[in-house]
């Protein structure tokens, strides 16, 4: 036990997972694993979390299971406080200190306001289980709230910020859910006509992507009924209305930020050097520069030549890189740049519509991209449980258009309350994520 | 539209679904069912979701979808606040008023401290969906909090206060939980002498069932590693303690009060006579004496004769037979007293081990009683969504051992924040039933 060298990786996301997922049979090495969750969130099946396709533990993994078969692998739940690169510590909670030998910094990125008044205030973001829960809750108490004719049915509009994959997915799922199964049981209200816009301030949306997708999702979003406003931004966020860059104004009930990210508050705290997005500078073996033994990976790094895209594939094989790293070190052997290897990405627009594409230029939308994103889903999802849950609730939404995760939860009112809280105001307890 | 006798369900538990149910199809009758959750909770579960084995959307309903394909039958989300009998008129939320022709009170029952001191302060109850969640996260992280060195080991030790289903149920299920998950993840704590102790007042568990099938649940529980303890009430509840009737002191994190519960404030409100428990005294047909409009279902509702056991079936079949007098009603045709067909009472220890009885005198008790409590159960549960669903976490549990379900939710503590709310804590803002 005391030859063994210690790891401790910061953050339990795709890439921190991966590292100690590569080193946690190594006989040689004690991993620590610190995350402020129980669970590892599978963030691309969010958006399914909002619309009440699924339910939080079939994208939530409890981190412990995860490694029960490692015993190398120490899980420690817990907020990093404190981080001092010199002594080689790690503080979590300001009192539990853990010293290493290697530091893995994984944090991931959290929602970024970009300085546009009124959206932390104003707006849901979707970066965590706990948002997607609160926004699922929002929705559906806002129809309920129509229905008792407490709103105008105007108040229903959505606005989602942000053309990315996370805003054109949560787009088109919030389509279908009132179009395919909200209409039919709310015969109380109209819903034909609800407006959805989803504001992008560049002229495409899924800039990532080639743009004859972009072209293809924008029109099969347009085609479903979204609005889909391109190159325009937000001047600010009012209750209940978004202000456009020109001037216009959108009311809406539900505000949707998903307009970008920024690193993770750790990497400031590191005080290192930071380039764009506030991402720790690496050296090309994603070690910082002048700390051969501490590395970043996903989101939170920005390692030399062109941008890696933010999705989980260069946080898993970073992970898996920074692990190899670990060992050619402790083995006394030089370390290797990381290379990224494009495998493709993918965005789902809705039923029988997704957009992909590969590294070799192939290109898919409509029902062959959707099939694709489907069983590429499956098979990433991590744990055979919650793979064969979220098979059942997926076939069981397609085949009757339903959404079986559609509960409001923790907006109970006693009946003795004569002070009416109603469900859908945000509650102010509700943990806001930093 | 305006010939069509209007009847109010208030409660969406199984006596309100199925006077709903029954006449939702009725061209003569416009339905309107009201329950202050947007959902139906399939209580006979929710120990499996305290203790992580199924998701809060596995046994929860939304009544919107139950009644998707029965136009005639509106759904309303809301507490009922106002009750006026002689005219006939029902509120909710203090400013919407539904009149009806017949009026069903199906509201089922709320925890009872029955007066004992520091219940309601530092007990848990497992009445409701939240209860669940409330009770997952606060179980979850005291292991966390132990692993992380905040708590002495003692800190752990679970009390369940009531040998009901609900007790003996969540003792078992707890002793699992510890025995087969946490202890294989926890490699920093000991659990292998974890108290876990069930208090009852009466001289056996489970006394509604034979005094044999008391006995075999009792020396299951105690096999497993449950300490029960029969025969001795509770005196009074302290911070982290259940202070005995005679004079033992209990220490534990964990405090849950299943010893009882009290008719729902809804009858009091009514301002009719009510008996035992603040039940609604009814008469033969179920019908209030003196007003044979007015209908009471469930564990709400006293009717004459032997007193029925507060499950599911006397509600499901009362719920019937009051659709079907109010049908009669309608067709002039006089009432008939209702009949409780018993069709048996099963209740689970664990893994292997159940005990059921029948009216014709068959009694099972271990792995026999188990089989035919997992098929029965799953068999009662509505709708093939969540019955899939949870037929895939049952058998993926047994087999492995695993529950999935095992994430701390709404319990971030955001990066920045220095003042540390451990989770655990129980929130103050939630809400802690009436």
């Amino acid at each position: 036990m005391q030859d063994r060298s210690k790891v401790v990786v910061v953050g339990a996301g795709f890439g921190g997972l991966a590292v100690a997922r590569e080193l946690g049979d190594d006989p040689g090495v004690e991993v620590t694993l610190i995350d402020g969750n129980n669970y590892h969130t599978f963030w691309p099946l969010l958006y399914q979390v909002a619309t009440a396709g699924l339910d939080a533990s079939d994208v939530c993994f409890p981190v412990r299971r995860i490694f029960r078969r490692q015993p190398g692998v120490r899980v420690v739940l817990g907020w990093v406080t404190g981080l001092d690169l010199d002594r080689r510590e790690v503080t979590v909670d300001n009192d539990r200190t853990f010293a290493y030998d290697h530091l893995v910094l994984a944090a991931g990125t959290v929602n970024s306001s970009f300085g546009v008044p009124g959206v932390e205030e104003h707006t849901f973001p979707l970066k965590s289980a706990d948002d997607a829960l609160d926004l699922r809750t929002h929705l559906l108490a806002g129809f309920e709230r129509a229905a008792a004719g407490r709103s105008p049915q105007g108040d229903l509009a959505v606005v989602i910020v942000g053309g990315g994959p996370t805003g054109v997915e949560l787009a088109g799922s919030i389509r279908e859910l009132v179009d395919k199964v909200l209409c039919r049981e709310f015969p109380e209200i109209d819903l034909t006509h609800l407006p959805i816009t989803l504001v992008e301030l560049a002229d495409r949306v899924l800039a990532p992507f080639h743009p004859k997708l972009s072209a293809a999702a924008a029109h099969a979003l347009r085609l479903r009924g979204v609005t889909v406003e391109l190159g325009v931004g937000v001047e600010r966020v009012e209750p209940g209305t978004v202000v456009l860059g020109d001037g216009r104004r959108l009311a809406a009930s539900t505000i949707v930020w998903a307009a970008g990210v920024t690193a993770s508050p750790l990497a400031r705290r590191a005080g290192v050097e930071l380039g764009r997005g506030g991402r720790i500078v690496t050296s090309a073996d994603l070690s910082l520069p002048g700390r051969p033994e501490v590395f970043a990976v996903g989101d939170i790094a920005l390692p030399p030549g062109p941008p890696l895209p933010q999705v989980a594939q260069p946080a898993i094989q970073g992970g898996r890189h920074v692990a190899a790293q670990i060992r050619a070190r402790l083995a006394g052997a030089p370390t290797r740049p990381f290379r990224y290897r494009d495998r493709g990405s993918m965005a789902t627009i809705g039923r029988n519509s997704a957009v992909a594409e590969f590294p070799n230029g192939w290109r898919f939308h409509g029902v062959i991209g959707w099939v694709m994103w489907l069983v590429l889903h499956l098979v990433e999802l991590i744990g055979f449980r919650n793979r064969a849950s979220v098979l059942v609730n997926w076939v069981w939404n397609y085949l009757t258009y339903d959404r079986g995760a559609r509960i409001i939860l923790r907006h109970q009112v006693p009946p003795a309350t004569t002070q009416l809280a109603w469900p859908g105001s945000r509650p102010a307890s509700a943990p806001d994520g930093p």
